[in-house]
């Protein structure tokens, strides 16, 4: 009896990763890595060390520690996954174009835009790569129709429409200070159209409103709104129409439509089977559709993994760049602005782009150059 | 920097598993082994050592072997994945309970019916688990009919209606000395009306024909047919009814029905994504229908695995019992005999029943008294 | 000021109605009528007159009376369309054959075989169309599954698949002495099957039993079924599957699937709208399906109304033969026979079919040549 | 024999109706009115008097004219329908109103405000009731929507979707001069909007664009646009979304969502019957939606002349007002004028309304006073 004993061979193509944050998406991240011949998790970090124990053990890395240095400095790593809170997620970006590591960063890229600025541009200062994690571009369904309107299947794009319902509100205490609904739930959406329209936004309109939880209402600016409803529009007068709201009782709404000259595409909402009930007073689906994001974006979440793998052992561009997590940012606060103010809103007006001109944080992107560019050049 | 090193600890929990055969359907177990927290493959085979090598490498399997008896014989292995070709399943069956170990068989345990019998006599007897992987019962959709019907959701049930047809014909090699329509195909879909209806089967009547390939009408008996149609009669003269075809030029066909005092719950195909095309000639879903089994019931060969490992974690009954296959198997037998004999047959009637006494062969099972009391005693 | 007024002008191609019956249905074909310029209804009858002068008053037409011959009798019309109750059927047809006028007929057309037969030959005999009202060939639903076979659009038919179940279980009393469930509810199935498969079958098996409503299962024969299968062979072993229940708590159900050698064709139920609500524990359609044969047939029985007209108005044959009634008839006796024995039943063994030999009954048909047309010429 | 002879008995509840106009549309409310027992049509006119006649003696219509006076004027007219060509209808509701006759007028009311608020005037001042003919709010699909908002089906109203998409563009010539798509498509989504919300709106905001038929760009102001998106805003905030596109290739595209605290009701497009083909390259409806309004709104005709029938019977306010015609074009106007200056407009700004001064014109509506009452007081 002859028994091969395993060496790991560590070949050209194998990717080293490691994996900051051991919570509920850092192993979602951690099973999609297991099915990728091409990536290795060697080592994963979480401040309370037994859970990043028993993730290794369960998913057999080698190695785990308390510290997420560990992970971004470790010899063999060449790329980090980071799925820690957002708050950490700038500094930890930095902190791995300091040491020549790509980052695949659970988004967003940071708190607030001028941070993000800085950490794209560490990126680059670094040359390496960096993936925003804007998962809904991977979902089978949302990728289905990008792929419609690249091919031509629907003729020549003349407007999308996106609706985008969660299935219940968020406490008070995530609401407040959040920076309102545009910012922490529409922007996915915001990404979405720029995603399926494949250029950029030239001025947005959007309207906010309050119908589900009033005690929000008197929360300053667009934290106050529950519901909202957003015109993009794009190169040609094509509109991107978006609508929101904190509530969908039936479950978690995510649906996307494209007309174009010859026809239209659109995508439905995912249920956890095709069985259907018919009974005296019901015909119906036997199940409610999926009703948060875990469940609905699981196969999302397994493919943009998968999607950066290949771009690193390819050497390709960042399947999601961290430009286009800043640019998702921009729209939001613009969409806010406009609720605001009741008129259109021109991207080249957001404040924060406009005050971020030190060359010390903007060494490559010049953040007015590239709103500007947004918003003029397309 | 303090960094653990993975030590395996063998937990009372943790089941070592080895796995026979590196091919598609070993890949599929071995990615669910991955997920699952209670069991660790610790040594996989096949023939072509290269393959059980790769596997090895990329699922991280310490160990590997061209040959299955190592697998079978290793001294840590506490239960083995079979997924060898059907020819092999009876002998390294009987291999695994001589040797202690927990059984994990593709479908069929058998090529004929006196080595199935044998083969789950020899499990019986070793006091081993066996599980045929009948996975239709693990998927999603046939699950959630069978919960409706359990769960009173549609009433007490009345009538059960399976549809099963193949993308498209096998050659004529494959159906030539393949025993039928009946065994190669309905045999898949008569064990779900036996899963559905929750009791045992207790005449059965069917009819065969052939419309798409016509070379097979010269082969003899219930090979000669690519369509049937299958009527199986259970207790308290409620009917399944099943139609088979081998050939759906749109897809896998695989669709269920029950009709119960209070309702009806019905299932429908699976889609790679909910897109819907409207264009100038055609309206309807972006793309077609998963196309073969490895995509349709993925899910489901996840499914079985992790129910098979919870048995041999906390001591269940097998999930799908070797008596499952057996009685899958004699009801495909009597189906062919009622298609050549054009009606209703008993299954007390099958001849390898009856000529299955030498009680070398069936120390445990009593095929006989097995088939009456299906028959008669239901 | 010129005002023209109204010459009723009888010209070649409008054909004067009479109508007999100002009940449900009666009043269906009315309105029918009423849309079809080429037919015009004169007169209308009915036992309580003051229903028959209702009707006339709203649908414009210039007599009534509480006497059936006045209208078969009525020297200006040219075709009955009887509404009658269906023991009357079978004398009102010979009358209007014996007056010369054409007869549409609500099914049955008698309530044994013997009668149907006399009366589709007297109608053969005096050389006037006979149309058996079998409304479901007229469905858009139906008819545009027969459409798809015929053109092609699934290829060489492979097999047929009907379904249909009542709301609710009739009473007791219309049970017994129905006939049974292949006669009183099966029938229009069987006949389905012949539309679709556009031959003649060869032989049937059914099997029934007893699930809803367990008071009728002291009835004799197929009276004590309220649950059937039924499977009949066509031309080249082609199979109808049907299967039949008294009750579908969701709704009258009535579903057609046929499978070809190119690809399927399927017919769903039908809905007051299109609406579909989703809350919180639900989401299906806003409405229950159609749950009668009036609003789910309700443009069958306007289309079968015009087909007639215009198979009158062209000199077309009838669009459902008094020989297409017959045969329905002919298929459930037999099938309830086969339910009764357990066995394939062949047409030709038909007691009564064989017992009708007096040829003063059966002078144009001779049943026992077309039963044996029908079982053995195909 | 005794028969009957038919005597128009002129009862109380019965209303004789006069129908200006044989075309399409006129004989379409002449079938809906066949099938109403209340209503009678006695005369019907076209200048081309044999449709007249050929249409009077098809539906028993005793008398017929060239001349839409002879009508209006007809002594035994209670109510006229108005099916004649836009351009005359002003002209002949105030003839009605001068004649004492009820209105039942295709829509629009008048081709301009100013003739609009004098034919609502006139009918007012003349105290007969004046239907204007909006055939959606009587579809069955969206009937059903107001129901389950009315009825709290879907709990509070949050917001309200529409989507509304010709088959094809028309030709430029009606375009041309036609006042743009705002006015002579979106206003029957506008009227749908304030229909579903159950309130009058506050602001518009509209953006259209071109992308089909480039040859209408060089037109003036809204009359450039064949693709449009309006957001209304109603009372408390919320909001109707409303898409409009001059060309759908897959048919008519007329669907409509609402979302409320407690779920969503939304409908979908029709189709000629309930079959779907399952193909090599295709899984989906066998035929396409109805892809014109006379097909797809057939119902909606017939419900709108039977509603407004049993207005007149039972002395009920019109189920559709002038004034619902009034402020649809008030909305298109606005819709127009935001769409030309990219900013929010208020109804009070709409200058024809404004200008809309003479007490001559506007007895009893004051166009200032309705305008303002639809803008702040709500």
């Amino acid at each position: 009896m002859e028994l091969h004993h395993c060496r790991v061979e560590t070949s050209m193509k194998v990717i080293n990763v490691g994996v900051i944050g051991a919570g509920r998406i850092g192993i979602v991240h951690l099973e999609a890595l297991a099915s990728c011949a091409d990536a290795k998790p060697i080592i994963i970090s979480n401040p309370t060390v037994s859970k990043a124990q028993a993730a290794a053990e369960k998913y057999n890395v080698p190695e785990w520690t308390a510290n997420a240095d560990d992970v971004i400095n470790h010899p063999d790593v060449d790329a980090v996954w980071i799925c820690s809170p957002s708050s950490f997620h700038a500094d930890q970006i930095k902190a791995c174009a300091k040491a020549g590591k790509h980052v695949f960063c659970e988004k967003p890229i940071a708190t607030d835009m001028a941070e993000t600025i800085e950490a794209i541009n560490a990126c680059a200062a670094a040359n390496v790569k960096l993936m925003t994690a804007l998962q809904r571009r991977f979902d089978p369904n949302f990728a289905r129709v990008r792929q419609a309107i690249e091919a031509g299947e629907v003729g020549e794009l003349v407007q999308v429409k996106l609706c985008s319902r969660d299935p219940s509100p968020p406490p008070f205490q995530y609401v407040k200070g959040g920076g309102g609904i545009f910012c922490d739930m529409a922007v996915h959406d915001l990404d979405m159209s720029r995603f399926l329209m494949g250029s950029e936004p030239k001025k947005i309109l959007a309207v906010g409103s309050c119908h589900i939880d009033k005690s929000i209402k008197t929360l300053p600016g667009p934290e106050a709104y529950d519901t909202a409803t957003i015109i993009v529009e794009y190169e040609g007068g094509r509109t991107a129409t978006i609508d929101v709201c904190r509530q969908a009782p039936y479950g978690y709404d995510q649906r996307a439509e494209a007309l174009g000259t010859k026809g239209m595409i659109l995508t439905d909402n995912m249920y956890p089977n095709t069985a259907r009930l018919y009974l005296k007073d019901f015909t119906g689906n036997a199940d409610m559709p999926f009703d948060f994001f875990m469940s609905r974006y699981k196969e999302a979440y397994i493919q943009e993994t998968l999607a950066f793998c290949k771009a690193l052992v390819e050497d390709l561009p960042s399947p999601c760049s961290g430009e286009d997590g800043l640019m998702a940012l921009i729209m939001s606060v613009a969409a806010g602005m406009s609720a605001e103010q009741n008129r259109w809103v021109e991207f080249s007006e957001i404040p924060e782009v406009r005050a971020c001109t030190d060359p010390a944080h903007c060494k490559i992107i010049d953040p007015i150059e590239f709103a500007l560019e947004a918003t003029h050049n397309l």
